[in-house]
Order: structure tokens, then sequence, then C-alpha cells
């Protein structure tokens, strides 16, 4: 059984991303699962398009994104993707799509088929902040999230898949006093109770 | 050269007090410094009686008070403590002062005479947000700094002394998804390198 | 032309509504539109039958339904309806759906077809803070937009419907006082722009 | 009986500033009492000089000084003023004082001799949320209240002085949707209130 992880890179002026610092430090097996990664760029289609040809070959029967959510203060677990790319900053190549579908022929949202609430309850079991999220979101991180469920729709996987949101690391607040923040060392924690839930 | 470092029983209905769960994860010695630990009750008057016994009978070079600021983000360095109590809620022993002074022979305000600036500087050097705040409240944290600053001026001691403010612990607030909250690795860390400061 | 404005009664334990108390201030025309008014009971379903039935009868050539986002600082004008009800507290007759869907012949989600884009600057320009909301929840709120707008697409009817989102009046917020609010002459003043951008 | 209503000028880049809206717009008697208005600069000093001179002309019984809070959600009755000027962001004369006393001969506290517990009671029954806080910051606000107790206790003046904090006007924060703000006619009303609590 494999677990295909993705994260993006830094965008926004960040230097570094929480989410993708948190996967580089997952271990390479979660219980019985075998956890592959894969670096996704932040720029609209070009994310998606990695990530598909990544399930293609190496066929994870679950799929997680990973994303940073810069202002909330604890893990949020996402309940649906919708079809629409509002940037309100350019991505890494400078696409700054406004109110866009991302699929013509793509349903208006797709739901996470994730054990979402399961996730929730297991992560604060462990003492880790988490909630159901109601929003992805209009950025990249909507846009990947929706991109893998589309597909999964289209071709009728077996998959599960959806996308989970972190806060930002400490050290990416230190001149931002009012927000908050999580350690990398939770934030880690969370995405191996959430893979452990999947079992 | 010794440190008192001082941390309050869990109050306010929280059954830990994240405070205290770093105080006791410091080591016995921050540099030179050897680190003396004293748990405070959550107590009008008997919390000053008892760290200003310790403080007799051993004499530290500074006293850092720590106390739960919850709902805040980051790392607080109190500047100053007032000459007032009012609370919000009972304390431990069910009293409820409401705008008294604490001692009727004190100055107004009394600001820590702790490197408070050079602390928040190292604080966020090490990756971990923190501010200088202008208020330790009304409650038993300012009585506190308010009641060894007190007593330093009083005795003319040579003493560093102040507060300082910590996040909940991610644990408190699992069911409170807005709260911002700081793993309590990040928290001790905070304090060595505060008093690391002082030497 | 007419407008149909609907709000909810107060529930989760407040007394007043403010989305209802700004509908009871709204003129009766509002530049060329009929205001109509109609207040729903916050219940699920009842309150969908009721605003279907008021459609069916008056002929509405457009919806703006309100509700109350407690903590909120601005007005949220709301993209997009989900079709899952999963409430947090029961309605205002016990009712407590869990992830359910709204409709199981509904799509996944609908989008506002009102100008919400252009609603928003208009708002912004009249000096009231204003944003798109990506995620109305998935209460009462969340299941009349999507009530709505489900059968504007299933009787393909030529109707304009969305939602907008109506912070806490200041007196709900006397004693929390951490909690942003709107002045109720400004929520009432939002609406109308609101109003007159579909002209 | 006359009260005088302080407020500054704009500052921090604001085009307005809602403390001196809202004096301009009180009426020129509350009560029994009349009310005499003055603009300060926001600048560290000068503003006290300029308060002071007037004091020392029109005799007041009592001295209200009103500032901007941006960022809070409600009415802040200031509780005491703090004798230092730490700022920021430099005032409207290049002014960048860094933890410097106001006055070396001052106490290094004063509080407000104003019932700040009955106007913040007051306000709120008017339906207008306000508390008392512990802080006036450390910028030109604290330095004006400060200021002005100052010369009330070397004077030993029989002077009600004190300082109210008002949230951002709605129009400050239409770009930033997630800043609180107060209505005008409410901050107004809160202040009309407070000054009646002292007749």
């Amino acid at each position: 059984m494999k677990i295909l992880i993705t994260a993006f890179e830094p965008f926004g002026g960040e230097k570094v991303n929480p989410a993708l610092e948190a996967m580089k430090l997952l271990p390479d097996k979660i219980g019985n699962f075998q956890i592959l990664k894969l670096e996704l760029p932040t720029i609209f289609y070009k994310s998606i398009e990695k990530v598909w040809q990544y399930i293609d070959e190496y066929k994870p029967d679950a799929v997680i994104s990973l994303g940073q959510a810069g202002g909330r203060a604890c893990i949020s677990i996402e309940r649906v993707a919708i079809n629409v790319d509002d940037a309100s900053i350019a991505d890494n190549d400078g696409n700054l799509p406004i109110d866009q579908p991302i699929f013509e022929d793509g349903e208006n949202a797709y739901f996470s088929n994730l054990p979402i609430k399961n996730m929730v309850e297991a992560i604060k079991k462990a003492g880790i902040p988490a909630r159901i999220s109601n929003t992805a979101g209009t950025y990249v991180c909507n846009h990947v999230m929706y991109g893998v469920l589309y597909k999964l729709h289209k071709e009728n996987l077996n998959i599960k898949a959806g996308f989970i949101h972190v806060p930002f690391m400490p050290e990416q607040v230190v001149d931002k006093p009012e927000k908050p923040s999580m350690s990398l060392e939770n934030i880690v924690k969370a995405i191996e109770v959430a893979c452990n839930v999947l079992a």
C-alpha cells in the first residue's frame, strides 16, 4: 500500500514552505504504508500535470496533498475543492488567474474522500489542534486538490485523496508576533497520524 | 551565579500550566548559571510570600517568573508590573480582588530590570516568535512580578527580575482551533535562550 | 423588477439576528427594485421549503439571502454553497445533521450567480469593509443558499441568487470585547449597495 | 463644569484619525458639561505642551484624551500610563524615541482617576462593546496620557483625567477585511456616554 504525499515549493515571498519541510521529514514508511513524496511547483496546471504523471506511474492508494495556510492556528483537513482559480498574488510562474474554472468539464466541486473526521479526531487525540476546513481557498492549493479529485472521478480510480493545510512554522512569524504558528515536529506528527488513519 | 525560575500551578480550569511544564523541563544548568526552580500557588499574596522566602534563603542573582498567557501567539517578555489586583476569575484559594493595590506603600509600577529587548531579539534569532508586552494583566502573574520587584526596590537588592508569559501548549487548544499555541519544546528553548542573555 | 431578501430568526443562543434586523430596516424600494422580505426559520429544510414557495408565488428576479457570521469583521459575499449539512449545534427544531447531503440529486456545489466581485467593490467604495468568502459554512446558511441555487438549476429559472453574511451587531458583543462587530446602519447600507449593483 | 477632549492628528500613514473625527462630532454640551476640544499634534512632547497650556488657560474639570487603537475591536478605557516612550514608527515630526522615560522625575506610572469601570459599564449598557485596557502602548497616546497625569500630580490639580482608545473606522479597513472597526456614530456615542458618567 502506498501513500503519495505532495507539497509545494515556497511562494508568496516566503523562503520556506512548512508543508514541504514537513514532507521532507516524513519517514519512508508509516505503519504498513510506503510513503512516496513529490514536490510540486507552485504554478497553476504545471502542479496538476506533475501529480497526474506521478499517479499514473506509481499508482498510489492514496494522495494527500499538503499546503501552507498562513494565519491559521491549527491543522486543517480540507473537506472540498471548488472549480475556480482566483488568485490574489501571482503564482511562481507569474500566472494570476481571476475567476477561471479549473476544468470546464469538471464538477463545481469535489469532496475529499479521505476519512477527514477521523483524521481530525486522531490528530487531536495526539495533542495537536486540528479541524475540518470548508475552504481550501482559490489559489494553487485548492487547484491541486481539485485537479487530483477531478482525475479520480474522470478515470474512476480507486484512490483516496484530499488536502491538509498546515500553519506557519515559528521561524516564519518571528516578526509577526500576532500570527499563530506550529512547530515543524507537530506538523510532521499530525501528518503521520493522518496517514495512520488510512490503515 | 543563580537564576531562580518560578511558575504557577494550573488555574482557570486548565489541567496543566505550560509555564510550569516548561520549568520542569529546564536543565539545572544553563551556561554558567545554576537554575533554581520554584512552583508557586496561583494565589494572591501566598505566591509572593513563597518567592520572597526563597529569595531570602537562596539569594539568586536573577528571578524570572513564568506564566501562561492563553490566547497570545508568541513569547511575551513583560516590561512592567502595576500596583493593582483586579481579578476576573477567582484564584486557586477563592480570592477575587477588584481594583486593590498590591502594596499600599509600593510604587504605581515597577519596570523589569531584565534585558528585555535583548531577550526578545535572542529568542527571535533562535527562530521563536517573541515580543515585548506592556501589560502582564492584573491577575496573579502581574501580582508576582510586582511583588518581586517591590521587594528588590524596598530592600535595594542587586537582583535582576522580570516576567515571561508563554502561550498555551497545543494540547490545551485541541478543542479551540482558533487559539494559537506553542510547542513545549519551543517554550523551553525560549526560556533557555532568555536565561543565556543574562550571561 | 423584484429582489427577494431572506433572513433567519435568531439562533445559537443569540436574542437577535443582525441579518434579520437589517432586513426589517431595508426600504421597500431600492433604485427600481421592489424589495420583498421573507423571514426564515433557522431549521434545515423548512427554511428551504419556505423560500421555494415564496419564489414560486412571487417570482422575484433575484434572491439575496442574509445570515449572521459571528466573528467575521466584514460583510462577506459568498461565492459557493456546498451539498452538505454538518451542524455543530442543533437548529431551532433540534435537528443536528452530520455530513448529510442536502439533496442527493444535487451538484456537489453551486456557485452564486450574483455579481459578487462588483458587490464587494461597491460596498467597499461606500466605506464599508467587504470581501468574497469561499465558504458559507455547513449550517443553515449554506443550506438555504444551496437550496435556492439547486431550485434555480433544476427548474432552469432565470433568477440571480446568492448569500451575504453579516457580522455581529455591537450589542451582541458587549461582553465579548475581542469579537468584531458592525453597526446595523452599515449592515443595512451594505445590503442596499449590493442590491443596487443588480440594477 | 468643563470637560476637555483631546484628539490627535492622523498618523502612521492613515489619512484620518477616528478619534479626531469623533471629537469633531461631539456636541458643545453633554449634560451639564461644556465640552472643550483640542487637536494635538502626533508629536512627542509638543502634544503634552499643547495640552498643558490649554489646561492652564481653560482650567477644565476633566481631561479625556482620545486616540486610535487600530486592531482593537472595542472601546478601551485605559487604566494606566507608564513612564516610557518606545516608538516603533516615527511620530509626525520624525522622532523615534526608544526606551526613554517621559519625565525623569515622574512616577513609573500614573493611574487614570476617571471612573473607568463605570464608564465601561455605561458604554456597554448603551449597546457598544467596551473594556478596561491595561496598556495604552508606548507611543504618543501613552505619552499624552502620562503627561497630563504627571502635571495633575506635580501641581496637585483637582482634575479627572484619562485616556480612551477607539477602534478603526470602517472606511479605514476596507482593504483589511480581518481588522475590526467601529462606526463613527458609535464611537461618538461611546464618548458622550463616558462624559455623562462624570456628571
